[in-house]
């Protein structure tokens, strides 16, 4: 029996347990798309930020309390909370306090905008799949390179089924989450599915400086996104020529290869 | 004449300019030890936040605005600023906003606590330097042991001097940023520097559920930190046998080595 069939013969005996979580809010639209997909192939539970919360980054709420309300949003047969904290206080608060067994999978997004390149850093939506990723659940961020509320999310649903369908039944290496990002193109035009790496691109960040109404100045920061990374292996690649990008992205951000290097520093103790 | 003879001959001429940030505020004693230990290596401009941001990892500020004001906390010779972000928007607003010129280095902290192991994710402290990294700025995190708002930071500066002196003097490699953690144990008990590598460390979270005067469910994030990394080179062994732990840390997160793997995925349009 192949994997994929194996999967599906246990698939019939328990349903995987899918844990969803998102940075923009649990009304988002990108979010709502997402548990449609899920609740065809798993039992689901939601938790998501009650509020948008992006630009987060891997931020944790340790000096406020934490609220959690149960809610049904449009009546499927997922279950929901809506948590007052960010995508990784709601995976926390999902794995050790709503949920009765860990889940099988994590997913989170679809995120309205792209996490590509430098961007997963700043990155709510991997937060939550990162935060995930260390309690040992397998775990996919998904992006779509459309900033609008309004952006057509249906026809990328089939591309984030037969992704998640492939960590089901081929697991997620330990130590990785996966970054998955969709270009802003029509179905018809996506030419497939990419194993990249981050490029190293950036932003040059500008602040828009302004003055209140009391004369009092303050900042708003804008930027543009700069890709000097030629490489046709990365995300931002993929996405320029019209395919689907998955990056395996890690948590453990030792650069071992700069170890040795470092030993030659010289220390007074040495 | 010896890269560290040499440095000292350029600092002579010109002395390098030191952008200086924490997570725990403009006045936390772990940020006031910096500043004067900084200032006796070059020309310092601090940009700090106005409150703690503990737990923050690597958020920024998009949806909202930020305030920045000029402040004079101790008479001391360096320019400081006090602003309403997080460590990594205090970063992006000194660089391009409030310097004149790219600086030289980059330190942040003292963390009052640990940012060792898993902890760097979480970390507001590690952002602020990882930010400066990402804008090609070598840069130091620098954290002590000891959650303590009156902790003891006198006993590990010229540990501090050194590493900064090092990291003047050789370069930080590109792409990478130093997370530098100190044991909570007098001068004379550290043993020395130890280049590692993060342990494979975790949490073990609980929500602490109360009910507020309302009767209203509510809860507190705790937890427990657990290791069971064996390792005798991560910075966990280095810092509970009385080292200081210094590991370069990454912000390109691409699981290189999981790529090939991930290329046995089937897709359907494969």
């Amino acid at each position: 029996m192949n994997s994929l069939l194996l999967y599906k013969y246990q698939a019939m005996k328990n349903k995987p347990l899918i844990l969803v979580t998102n940075d923009d809010g649990i009304s988002a639209p990108g979010l709502r798309t997402l548990i449609k997909v899920m609740n065809t192939i798993g039992e689901v539970v939601v938790v998501a930020p009650d509020s948008p919360q992006s630009g987060m980054g891997h931020a944790i709420t340790i000096n406020s309390t934490l609220r959690c309300t149960k809610v049904d949003l449009d009546g499927g047969p997922q279950k929901e909370y809506a948590c007052s904290g960010t995508p990784a206080d709601c995976v926390k608060l999902g794995v050790h306090e709503l949920l009765d067994r860990k889940p099988d999978l994590c997913v989170s997004g679809i995120n309205h905008g792209s996490n590509a390149a430098i961007n997963v850093i700043y990155s709510g939506t991997m937060s939550g799949a990162i935060e995930a990723g260390i309690e040992g659940i397998p775990a996919i961020g998904f992006s779509l390179l459309d900033y609008r509320w309004d952006a057509d999310f249906d026809q990328i649903t089939s591309y984030v089924e037969e992704i998640v369908r492939n960590a089901l039944s081929h697991g997620i290496p330990e130590g990785v989450v996966l970054n998955v990002n969709f270009p802003k193109k029509p179905k018809s035009d996506i030419k497939g599915v990419k194993i990249c790496r981050q490029a190293k691109a950036y932003w040059i960040e500008e602040f828009d400086k302004r003055k209140d109404p009391q004369g009092k100045e303050y900042y708003w920061l804008t930027g543009e996104f700069i890709n000097d990374d030629k490489g046709e292996d990365t995300d931002q690649w993929a996405l320029d020529n019209g395919y689907v990008s998955v990056v395996p992205t890690q948590f453990d951000l030792t650069a071992h290869h700069h170890i040795q290097k470092l030993n030659t520093w010289s220390f007074s103790d040495d």
